[in-house]
């Protein structure tokens, strides 16, 4: 008998209240954590400095949340995405405990809303909710997201359903406590000078100067995450029906830009920051192709205070990726990525 | 004086009953456990979740089938390889120990006979008994392969000679004992429910679905490898003389798609196996270039008891690559793997 | 407001003898360890097996040369050569302490000298000399390097300026003291037979045989390094601009090829040697772009005895690299790299 194994899951294989306790699991070696890191230019020296990381309480190197974001995100796919046309939507996304080098990462999604679409009978919108844990069963990252998924069979009949309400799962950034004992100045100059709490005025658009241009190498880095997508991968299928795919042709893997802007734009908003606390809401606006430069900016929405911790305050921010396209002769901005992002950020008075 | 020193070895160099001990040796990072390990996208949890190996009994992450028979095989390539035109077969490849992030790895290989081509002058086959030990003197892998080598001087003569019989070397699975105590079902959730022994059924054929297309990083994997044949990384050669090589470009080295087939199988076939036992036989039957899209597929042979372990069965599979290759306009499929491959494979009864 | 925020400093920004203290360092991953050593093709066994590294008195295996100077090196990029236009020349760059998995590397550099370009306005040279250290202080690697940097402004008035001397930063490599006791000479088979000292003839030529064709990974490893210069990742800086830019494209990072052609040398005149104690100058004499592929030789310029160490000897060579260009129907060998070269090599009496 010859048999074709389904992989992940269609429109109509989801039914709302489902929980899918994700295949697999994932430890993060020193050699996925550093191809991660690397690639996606990350300065915070938290997450590249051992002695520094180690002064400010951490018991390691911890990962940058771009990382923590794929590793969880990725280990959904499967079950979720696999055959998605796009992912719509993040919300929500907050970060828990730090993840370490050595940690054991395992995930689980509950189907919150399915939605077919009014107007093309081949797809619709799921609506999910998905937690990472760590081998002690912490909370490392939780979030929400809507992705749009393929039917696998045109006709199938699918109801909108929705939960009364999304399950709340507690997840709130887990951060030593300061200890002025600690004598943080010391290493002040680890870190940029104008990148303290102090430093940053609402209404203010800070253009980050680096560009990086992607290659194939975003292949290696998906197949790294567990990311098993086709569309990322699979020339052949692309080219069985090119016009199906966006751009008819490999689409870069959204979690390889959304890493990249988060690190771009560190050495200017993020290199002071302790964590990462939330993502509003972020959505993919552009898609990334192999040969694209990607660049980022970030925008001052917002301070305040962080309850319970006078030497941090939250910066509100929106993070925006974007590429530049060739039309005839002159190249045209394009956004590929938007990102309503808020960081603990440290208090010079406390630190430096 | 100008010097060019001869790097491996050729034709004539080879005398039966030889027996190489093979330079540098090779600790496994955790750069390189995730490198190699992540590209072929294997899903066993044993070698990806730290938590389910230690379940299991296994004291760390255990490296895939695909990277021990890459780490052993690499070793031995400058001494019998380097020079080589293809390689022909792989014949009784046998696992023992587990193979750990740490563990340094050294081989040797014994010549078992050489046998000059019947209508070409300027090559001929050697054929070899290769072992990769740990650090511990436990043996790791163990195998014959065949290899068409170059050589040096057209016209040295050359006389067929083999051993009377192949050196024999003990290496047998080296599995954990199956304990009830470790409550194996809690975490059953981790592996596909349809992939345990009771779900194989002799004669059928199952089409794994996901392809993968080869890049450039080819290059990068088979240095980290060690695998010092010219014809994968230097261009330059080839440019000299492209006629004389397999489709007048650089070829992936044989091990890239050997993984990758056994990645692409793991969902369907492996990710409930405590190890691959044994492959008899097996060839590169085409070659892979850039671009190429790797699928596989597996047939179920046979399917018997494992002696002493009444918790797993033996599944004997063939493992088969393919990728499709344009003809004006239609795709034409072409083999590029066998691997006659048996597995320890849990039953459901023991484990779920 | 939009804030353009400017990283590294121009010409003008440079006063002699200031002192940089660079940002974030780096700790040294088992992820990173492996991407640039296996890249490189190094084939010292202190570099890749454990059990031979700790054999000769190590702790773990070591860094390769091409990376503790790429580590030490790419922390004083932002700082030094973020808007530089080429590296004109590394000088007395001396290894200390050996670098191991798990250190971090901090790094400083102090304005040696300053000298506007005589003939064109928009730049000039810098002269630097610059440390790394590690989490115990000790210094793993001095070295001094010209540099010439774009100004920002073309018409800044710029003074040639100097230090009455260069820094001296204390620097000998650390290495383990010779005892009899190990027995080195039962893992003698793990590096080649003919490349001690006694095997060395001052006035010979090693044309190495092997050679690598770059591809885009370069980008991917230059960034692993935290090399923030926009010309090797940019490609869309690039575009805006081409003739701005050597060869009109994005160029590879030269701490790429350097480590290459240290790697390409290392099993005819490196898998012997404890350690490169000098590099007394060295240029990049030629670019290399994506599709080159590098080859390698070495020139035995001197041998002398090393002091307090009978069992080794210092080498003293001249490492070249290079690739071949077409012209027309022709390939013409084009020099890319230079680097007068001293290691500390193992006598044969003493170890096998």
């Amino acid at each position: 008998m010859l048999i074709r194994k389904k992989r992940g899951n269609f429109l109509e294989d989801f039914h709302v209240g489902q929980l899918f306790r994700h295949k697999v699991g994932k430890t993060v070696t020193e050699g996925l954590f550093n191809a991660f890191t690397e690639f996606g230019m990350t300065t915070n020296p938290l997450c590249k400095n051992l002695r520094y990381a180690q002064r400010y309480g951490f018991r390691g190197l911890i990962a940058p949340p771009g990382l923590v974001m794929n590793l969880v995100f990725s280990q959904s796919v499967e079950d979720i995405s696999e055959n998605a046309r796009a992912n719509l939507e993040y919300r929500d996304m907050r970060f828990g405990a730090p993840v370490y080098m050595g940690d054991t990462i395992e995930v689980e999604t509950t189907i919150v809303g399915v939605q077919p679409s009014s107007r093309e009978p081949d797809r619709g919108v799921v609506h999910v909710q998905t937690n990472g844990r760590n081998q002690n069963g912490e909370v490392v990252l939780s979030f929400q997201r809507k992705v749009q998924v393929w039917k696998d069979n045109a006709a199938a009949k699918i109801a909108t359903a929705a939960l009364p309400e999304v399950p709340a799962i507690p997840c709130n950034l887990v951060l030593p406590a300061h200890e002025a004992s600690r004598r943080y100045a010391e290493l002040a100059h680890l870190t940029n000078a104008d990148t303290y709490f102090e430093d940053f005025t609402p209404g203010d658009t800070i253009e980050h100067s680096r560009g990086r241009t992607v290659t194939t190498a975003h292949m290696a880095l998906t197949a790294m995450l567990d990311n098993t997508s086709q569309v990322h991968s699979n020339q052949y299928l692309i080219d069985q029906n090119p016009q199906k795919y966006i751009g008819g042709q490999l689409i870069v893997y959204g979690g390889i830009p959304f890493n990249l802007c988060l690190g771009l734009s560190c050495p200017d908003v993020g290199d002071n920051a302790l964590g990462d606390v939330c993502y509003v809401t972020g959505r993919h606006t552009g898609p990334v192709f192999v040969g694209d430069t990607v660049f980022a900016s970030t925008e001052i929405t917002g301070k305040r205070d962080y309850s319970g911790r006078p030497d941090l305050g939250i910066v509100a921010t929106i993070l925006r990726g974007h590429k530049f396209v060739r039309k005839s002769e002159a190249w045209e901005k394009m956004e590929i990525f938007y990102l309503e992002r808020e960081m603990a950020v440290k208090r010079r008075s406390y630190y430096a």
